[in-house]
């Protein structure tokens, strides 16, 4: 049999491991910011009608253009979006890839601000455009002074920012995304994956998209919509970035499961968004209880929370394991992130690991 | 308003246009090679089934290994094939495109033999691989010689086979396949999109794959199982192959509704299948009638027949959009490509045809 070895692979994926958060079967997966509740059941029912319909003509190809997606997605995020200047893709993984193939590879650079999303650095690689980072400020933020001397001192081709940030929770405010554009004249990618729980009234980068045609804002139906199985990632900019993407996107990259089953979703928007309100109240409580237990929980404005004190991360990770617990160790020294799921799972949860006493597992 | 010439775009994608097979409604629509049958009702209603039981669970990131699916796959390409050695992508695009990512790339070269699939070298663009041509034999056939001679004077990384070939529907033999292989120290690329369309007892690369693990088959599910809009691409081969691909797939590619259709279309697949001899018939009328009518139609083991002998291949092409039918102008001097599709569509193409009188439309 043969190995990886004896195949001709690149040379710089000679070495490397895939990907991988555990899949493990657990009660309490609270790793990956999924949204822990099951989507309502009158929605689910409009879902599949819809798949159903799609089912009848699924001998053709789909729409390359998911003009109805668009429509949807344009209708769901206001600010006086158009269709024209609506994306989507399979997950935001596949916006992330497509972007940089059409601004970035070979040749070209993006700057990043770690500890961000793992997967920034990883799409880089793949799509052969090198990786920058700067540092952030104290409690993971970044000031507009802080981005603007990164952009000037490393000149990136774009620049990421996550918006709240994974795995921190961080929120960016908009005078730092509107410095860093002034200060580039490159892309900035703005990933609100997050957006939907960040508390009311706080304005999002696409609040920024008029005039400024470099500026992209990413959203994702896996959070909010609770609809990570469907992989439903989407952008919003100037009509010519989505031009742009037009010429590296695979055709018909968007299935008409994916199209059919979004669109549907999309309508039951604020059906579906009722469970973004519960999930950031536990995040509250998540904020308010781990510091009476001894921890440091980091202000989030996403729907997770990341804790730093634990004196061994890997071993509080087991014991909670053992509970039939999953959160996730993001490699960061002392700390875990948590997903905030139903009240139960919370309760469970802060419960677990109160018992394991101070700092943790030890 | 933003231009695209006003966005930071790579060099190498300015002035280009994206894909585009005309998306235009009409009657006969024998121009991407669909499967025009719709799937069976029996079939549907399990399919639309398994999507309701995902649609459950949909708020979860899906199964980021496809256990289930590549279960599946295997039983149905028989040949002692296991789950290890099956990948599956977002369409055969896809399955390129991570190739390409692995094996390919900047500094890396693939070589194709031209008319070929159109997306091989948009996506050898796309992942920054060079592109490399070689002359086929006559009636677009590729004898051992010629591939072996194009291999040792070129040295490409890859080697990219169509095979039964789009757009000429040409067989490729196992002995070129196979001279290839030997001749080449890099990957070997063989599509077999259009597979289930050639005449019984007809061997696929397939056969070839135990020992040669530089050696990928691809297959996809648009074409034989009439299922283009579920975009569900996937390629068998040894083991570590599967390993490289996992190294630079998007993790969660493949969502829970795709995994869920197209297992339930795989366990119909005698049925789903039924639809391919009727294909295979009509394709097989082409071939005898388009000579009838003055045309060369050149031998094809695919769902599509590629003729020549048309004066004016375009006013041809309207003159037949005219009458509700479209088809496809593919490029090649003289020539026009038209999908197999029912009875009632061949029929009506060939008097449409028929009509416009020796050498098509002027």
């Amino acid at each position: 049999m043969a190995s990886l070895s004896d195949l001709p692979i690149r040379d710089d994926l000679r070495g490397q491991h895939p990907y991988g958060a555990p899949q493990q079967p657990v009660r309490y997966a609270l790793n990956v910011n999924e949204n822990t509740h099951p989507i309502p059941e009158g929605v689910a029912r409009h879902i599949v009608e819809s798949l159903a319909r799609a089912v009848l003509t699924v001998n053709r190809y789909p729409d390359r253009e998911f003009t109805e997606l668009r429509e949807e997605l344009a209708r769901y995020l206001g600010h006086e979006m158009t269709p024209e200047q609506i994306w989507a893709a399979n997950g935001s993984n596949e916006i992330i890839q497509q972007t940089l193939q059409a601004f970035g590879g070979p040749g070209r650079s993006v700057l990043g601000f770690p500890p961000s999303y793992s997967m920034h650095p990883i799409i880089a690689a793949g799509t052969g455009t090198r990786w920058l980072m700067a540092e952030r400020d104290a409690d993971y933020a970044i000031s507009p002074e802080t981005a603007v001397a990164a952009i000037e001192a490393q000149r990136p081709d774009l620049v990421f920012f996550c918006a709240p940030n994974n795995p921190t929770g961080t929120p960016v405010a908009l005078e730092t995304i509107e410095a860093a554009y002034e200060a580039s004249d490159g892309i900035v990618f703005v990933d609100e994956a997050y957006a939907e729980f960040m508390p009311a009234g706080a304005p999002s980068a696409l609040t920024l998209l008029p005039g400024r045609e470099r500026l992209l804002v990413s959203r994702t139906m896996s959070k909010a919509f609770a609809f990570a199985g469907a992989r439903l990632g989407y952008l919003a900019a100037d009509p010519a970035v989505t031009d742009a993407l037009r010429l590296v996107r695979l055709p018909y990259h968007l299935s008409a499961f994916t199209q059919a089953a979004s669109v549907a979703a999309l309508q039951h928007a604020p059906e579906m968004l009722a469970m973004v309100d519960d999930i950031a109240g536990q995040r509250d409580r998540l904020l308010a209880e781990l510091p009476k237990l001894g921890f440091r929980a980091f202000d989030s404005w996403a729907n997770f929370v990341l804790f730093d004190g634990v004196d061994d991360p890997h071993a509080t990770f087991l014991a909670l394991l053992e509970r039939d617990i999953l959160i996730r160790d993001v490699g960061l020294p002392g700390a875990l992130r948590v997903t905030a799921g139903t009240a139960a799972e919370t309760s469970y949860f802060l419960e677990a690991l109160a018992e394991l006493g101070p700092g943790g597992a030890h």
